[in-house]
């Protein structure tokens, strides 16, 4: 990406072991993602430009000498960030707070929209995937790189539990895997706050039980009306701007709490909300590859379908036109097939 | 109070029954809370004036024909808000968002800073104490209305565990009752960050194991220092400024917690410094109803001594001056004995 709305497929140097421990993957499947889009609207005009890409599956080509769990010919996917495994954070479960971790696309760290990628702290990193790179659940399992494990993030943030009531803001790939997340974990009621009819009609397939049309003030008056007047037991902020986040706070049921993982776009938040109904908001980045150990099963088995938010498919050269229709929100996400 | 600074001793009409729910409670012990001292500063000249005080310990000396758990002559407590006690809230544990509640000093409704108060929803609001009113624990009893609640409502929200590293922000009465409250959950380490000799000293002898008299950014990276450059597992906000709030969130480990009670004076909360190391944030208004059935029994066995916040005592007729003297930090908090 080299500025708003400027994206290029581009020749670059060759993907190539570094440290010990990296892998080498070839990426047969990838997406874009709508945090990517934050850049496709706002970036400054760039000579270099920027790597793009953090959500890929992949056959390893080759692994340092170090690495020992992952080999060459492995299937793989990876989390949107890299981790070691090992840290303290890690091992807590936070690996998006890996000491030794990071973002791809970054330094000499390549994006995930590309041929190949050196994935550092490989073992840490990577998951392999007990499929062929042809399989029907390909789709599926390339959300688990971020946008399922987000939507994830948001649910158990928000404490979601058997027989809560949960509300989602955002009818986007996070919001939807939100419900799916929701779902899975036992809500009662799940409350999706969209406007657009196809994205409203796969969160009902997902397991939303209302969906609230409103906006600001209206929307807020909905969900009251919808959990008896109380708020929903947990929110689920799945947008990033400030009009979501105020919205999210205000539909939260006292005592309840927030997982807000929408990217922040604004500086501050009201403070008043949350505290006078103490309310709890928990959330950012999520630990995809924590969470990629307790979602695989479930998409394997079939009892999650998340890869139906990709409802475009195209090249790598097509990227540029990915970014555009997500844009204008007339493709939910675009994966890419090798 | 009539305005900034201006608190007047007045006489009133007496109290009295005006709901079968209510109780009459002849006052024997009060304080004034820290919060308290906002409207102490800043409240605009009032004709009426406002009726002020909402920690206090009584005898019964009436109750309304639906009383049941509640009789004539027993000596109670009661949390700094009433609640009815059956709402879903209430049952939830969390009497401080009663959906019948409210506040003492408000319309009808007596302030504790007086001789006489009428506590709506007497079942569900006071708690009997199984001592006689000049009994030695009176001190720390009295802090079971809101101190040591908020303290441990701070602790509670920030998800103080056994063996977890605790910041506490403040050394004001609730931060000293924030230590105890993280030293009774077990909290190995407990960082107490403030600059008063005496209220550090005592936060010593509370539990805390390191101090931080560092301001702002050095006081951020003192705490780092002090945590093994992670940060505390649990930050207590005991403040309720801007800046307090901030340091709060930066001392905070990635994937820690941050419970809030200081009654916030600000408008609006950084947003990105707690998404992007996934710090929750918790707290408002303690239940403290719930938090006395907890708390009692250590009170009375006298393994925490939250009395000890109280440095001075004074009749009715000295509160005006209780009030300059918290206000200018001469006296940690001012407790008025009847």
């Amino acid at each position: 990406m080299y500025g708003a709305g400027d994206v290029r497929v581009e020749d670059v140097p060759d993907a190539h072991l570094i440290e010990p421990t990296d892998a080498l993957v070839r990426v047969t499947r990838a997406a874009i993602c709508g945090s990517d889009l934050w850049p496709y609207k706002s970036m400054e005009a760039s000579e270099t430009g920027r790597r793009m890409g953090h959500e890929f599956i992949g056959i390893v080509d080759d692994v340092g000498s170090e690495v020992q769990t992952i080999k060459r010919g492995d299937l793989v996917v990876s989390p949107f960030l890299w981790s070691d495994g090992t840290c303290v954070f890690c091992r807590e479960g936070w690996q998006s707070e890996c000491l030794h971790g990071g973002r791809y696309g970054s330094d000499d760290v390549d994006g995930g929209q590309g041929e190949a990628v050196r994935v550092p702290q490989a073992d840490g990193t990577l998951v392999v995937l007990p499929v062929r790179e042809d399989d029907a659940l390909m789709p599926s399992l390339l959300t688990l790189s971020d946008v399922m494990g987000t939507g994830h993030h948001a649910a158990v943030a928000a404490r979601v539990a058997p027989g809560t009531s949960v509300a989602v803001v955002g009818d986007g790939a996070v919001g939807l895997c939100g419900v799916i997340a929701a779902k899975r974990l036992g809500a009662e009621q799940i409350i999706l706050l969209g406007h657009n009819p196809e994205r409203i009609a796969l969160g009902q397939e997902f397991g939303a039980t209302d969906i609230v049309r409103e906006r600001g003030d209206e929307a807020v008056e909905r969900v009251r009306e919808l959990t008896g007047g109380l708020g929903a037991h947990s929110v689920l902020e799945c947008v990033g701007l400030e009009q979501a986040v105020v919205t999210a706070l205000e539909i939260a049921r006292p005592g309840g709490a927030i997982g807000w993982v929408g990217v922040p776009e604004h500086d501050t938040t009201p403070t008043g909300i949350a505290f006078w109904k103490n309310a709890a908001m928990a959330g950012g980045p999520a630990p995809a590859r924590a969470y990629i150990d307790e979602l695989l099963p479930d998409v394997l088995e079939g009892r999650i379908e998340p890869g139906r938010v990709f409802d475009r498919t195209g090249t790598l050269d097509e990227v540029p036109d990915g970014y555009r229709l997500m844009n204008d929100r007339d493709v939910l996400k675009f994966q890419i097939a090798f």
